[in-house]
């Protein structure tokens, strides 16, 4: 079988080292150049050559795995173990200078993420999952904040430009109706781990990319938390709605979302 | 008249201070004693104590100027010029661990705000503002984001539970329609910080505190960004609402609150 272990050790590995290429990027971002995607939606060739960095270091180590990034065509793999990668997640933030930014690695076998690995440069932060052992923070074990009520907590919502504008707003009103505050820091991933961390009790988004979620799903997971039960390779090849949160406020959340997205 | 450079020096060396202790604080936060001022609305004693250090200080090297602080009773000064201070800026985030939060130290005398200070520890961002003389981040000087239109920026929408939460959903619907991004990154100053900085297009809140905001509001306006016109000794005693954006924006954020908050 695939070594998880091994391959968590270099997923560690390489998104720190992917950290400290973006952070030189970041600190020269005056001179990048920067393309639009789409609206709302930006890539610069610090996201490009990250992902070529961590692409080339995985072809080394494990030549038959799979890669799928957000930023070039995917490699198919034959081991049976695919990398879904996010060179930096919260473009934007990046770009404009705000220091809000991730490395994003998250393994997948058997239709499941086993690996998550998501890696913030700025202030120092790695989160790491593996399916079945357990989150840590820097090396500590991450648990959900459980004893907080939606009411004295925050929701991050996630928002872009692939769906409808008017679809997040339902999800915004119910939740300050319920006497949550609602939070988005334009980085997904990073929000997603602030979740598995505690610092957040949930996160939602209608759309979202297996590259932004798959390591923060299971992170979140994996610290307490509860996630809808998803085919990654379905995300992989499609996205979806993203919904996770403490067992507190987990079926609210579910509920509002479905409320509002599936009319 | 009153020393301004030697107050914004002085300002500037006790935020730096301020946030070393708050830092300590942060990295023992699991110990902290936490009190609840309202719904939503936390204390603690790092909050209190970083507020009472600052207060020292001034006290030593300005005995006669006026104290407001967001934690402790206003001392009247005889000077002329009064310090609005916010200890710990984003005290959500803090007791929660996301880092992100300031020191803020505001400088008004005239009705004016006459220095803005705002000090992010978590990675060592000084901005700072003196009325006339511009805005710095680090020493740079700052410059708003001029060229970038609403459709692709993104705007920081603030919310506390001091107001209707009904009113911020027709600020968020208007924006988005617009094609804007909306952010809320949970520390007020920050954001505004982060306007004055070039990386966010505006700020807007329906009720801030004058510690929140006269020092990211002075900086804006340096940083070539336009503000309301407000009475600083108004501010202090009532808060106020916040509007505020590059020259590019500003007028249609208005409108936009002028249409949410009027009726």
């Amino acid at each position: 079988m695939h070594n998880i272990t091994a391959r968590k050790n270099f997923a560690v590995a390489i998104a720190k080292e992917a950290g400290s290429l973006a952070l030189e990027y970041f600190a020269t971002r005056d001179t990048l150049v920067i393309d639009q995607k789409g609206a709302q939606d930006w890539v610069s060739e610090a996201d490009r050559n990250v992902e070529t960095f961590i692409r080339q270091k995985i072809v080394n180590s494990f030549p038959d795995d799979g890669i799928y990034g957000e930023e070039h065509a995917e490699k198919a793999g034959s081991s049976g173990f695919d990398w879904v990668i996010d060179p930096i997640d919260g473009t934007t933030n990046f770009v404009n200078g705000i220091p809000a930014w991730t490395i994003v690695l998250a393994g997948v076998s058997d239709n499941q993420t086993q690996i998550g690995v998501i890696f913030e440069p700025n202030v120092g932060e790695t989160y790491v999952a593996v399916r079945g052992e357990g989150a840590t923070l820097n090396g500590h074990a991450m648990q959900v904040a459980s004893s907080v009520e939606l009411a004295s907590g925050t929701v991050s919502i996630g928002y872009s430009n692939r769906v409808e504008a008017s679809k997040v707003i339902p999800v915004i009103t119910a939740l300050i109706e319920r006497g949550a505050l609602y939070h988005r820091n334009a980085s997904g991933a990073l929000s997603l781990a602030y979740v598995a961390a505690g610092r957040l009790l949930g996160y939602i988004e209608e759309h979202m990319n297996a590259w932004d979620c798959l390591a923060g799903q299971l992170m979140i997971a994996e610290a307490g938390g509860e996630i809808e039960d998803q085919d990654a390779d379905r995300m992989i090849r499609d996205g979806g709605r993203v919904i996770a949160g403490t067992p507190a406020v987990f079926e609210t959340l579910k509920m509002i979302c479905d409320d509002a997205w599936n009319e």
